[in-house]
């Protein structure tokens, strides 16, 4: 019973945190879009794949097909619309940089945390749910960037840190749901504090070491 | 009786559509190769990821694995000569940009159509099934668009409308199956409906509006 | 008795195959990571995408969920172990250039032979086994290329053989099993075949023809 309890409690809060994620992932697609110029139709597009593509990659990597995305219409609609109130916001191309740099986080925080819970609730073993978790988390993103010919963050030089973060979260919540102490506000907790590392990595320009020669030529 | 004649009917024109659709893709893949000045090689598999590329990701999505792409080979004989008598009629790459739009929207409208028939055939939803002939349909472009290094058409800055008319095929053709009205040539007349309001939003600038302050500043 | 004990060979040799592919594209994916001028995370991620997105995509085709990169460890920590190593050993990014096409060569030919393989064994036809074999082959190379922003070594003007390599192997491979002549060392042959006709298509800069005008331009 209290297994129950705390399963739905986990349960109503992944929603949300998925729905939350969804709508922080599909307004900086949406943000990409505007910043490239896009119409309404790329606006809305890259919104919904952006929002939905790192869950896609992983319920098809995990075998569960079709993917919720593709019969769950909350998360489209939701990523729909978010896309229609960016566009009817219109914020000029050169306002999107923190804006989307923010909601990116957001997002890359909830899809991790909420991939590995899903993982491991489908009966993966921890390590490879802390796998589908960061894939999830990264995932949306980077599809985003290879459509907007753009090369992923995790992957720009000079990028502040992204994949220490989301990688962090995702073994973070696959070590408290092995252990059995996952729960709901616990995975908020570690949700939010992916978001604020990568937002301090951003705001002060953390880097990861680099090849020696490179340090030295600077 | 009367369900497996328009079953049979159905599908043979199924058959049909998908194989004119992958000929078409395939001549886009290849002509997209020639334009960049690719040898024999690059052709043919440019030509071939772009025909089967949509259908994989179909299959996938659906868990319909191995993909049909990897176990009938008709598809890919068809995709490769395709590739190799673009080769051979070796057109200059400045003479590739019609025919390129033109395969491309067969092919956009054939596999938007087939798909969601074939979705809907597996048992998902009307809604899922448009989603599935919608991914289908503009998967083989994306494809081919990322592989050869340019944004999709889907998302690129001032490409008229291309995934309004992949979208209301797909809809219209989901529609049709929900309410038992789809018949093989209704089939082909949606496809027809995409590929000519595609040419013709290419052929007079049909655009999605844009943000506010864009329109301003123009 | 015979059988299984080829089936052992077979299978260490696959593994140790498999291994040996896994560390020499994760030495591709980083030798990239650093001459596109990336820190240690991007070094890591990029060897490890390379190395195990070729195996992952194998899988998700064949239905084989999750995929044996999400669930087996050992090819993880090699990848990531060996990104490690091209971090600590630093090379300048203009030295990156033949090392990098090697291991390139010698992931791509074991690859397509351990992946036609495995297809093989579970039991699709051997023109399917071929076509996973070089899908798997490819597979990683495009994902380094495509996340690094760069066309894919297939698809790039002038660049020397690449597809025909593997595909050769694959359908060498494919035909070896079909009529059961496939044996543990023949498989390495076969892999060692690959890897040098990349190499000398490197060195002697062979190309396969392209569309006539072009040839005439030259």
């Amino acid at each position: 019973m209290l297994a129950t309890g705390i399963d739905d409690a986990a349960s109503v809060v992944q929603q949300i945190g998925e729905m939350i994620g969804v709508v922080a992932f599909a307004a900086s697609g949406a943000l990409a879009a505007v910043r490239r110029n896009l119409d309404i139709v790329g606006i809305v597009f890259l919104a919904v794949s952006t929002a939905l593509g790192g869950g896609v990659i992983r319920d098809v990597l995990a075998g569960n097909t079709p993917p919720t995305a593709f019969t769950d219409f909350t998360l489209i609609a939701a990523a729909s619309a978010t896309g229609l109130v960016i566009f009817f916001w219109h914020p000029p191309a050169r306002l999107t940089h923190w804006p989307l740099e923010v909601t990116d986080a957001i997002g890359l925080g909830l899809f991790v945390v909420t991939g590995t819970a899903v993982g491991y609730d489908w009966g993966v073993s921890a390590p490879s749910a802390a796998l589908l978790g960061l894939t999830t988390g990264v995932g949306g993103g980077i599809i985003r960037d290879v459509l907007s010919g753009r090369v992923p963050a995790i992957l720009r030089t000079d990028e502040p840190l992204y994949a220490i973060p989301a990688f962090c979260g995702a073994v973070l919540t696959a070590t408290l749901m092995h252990f059995d102490w996952y729960r709901a506000w616990i995975g908020l907790l570690c949700a939010l504090a992916v978001i604020a590392f990568r937002l301090l990595a951003l705001r002060y320009r953390w880097h990861g070491p680099r090849p020696y020669y490179v340090s030295r030529d600077e």
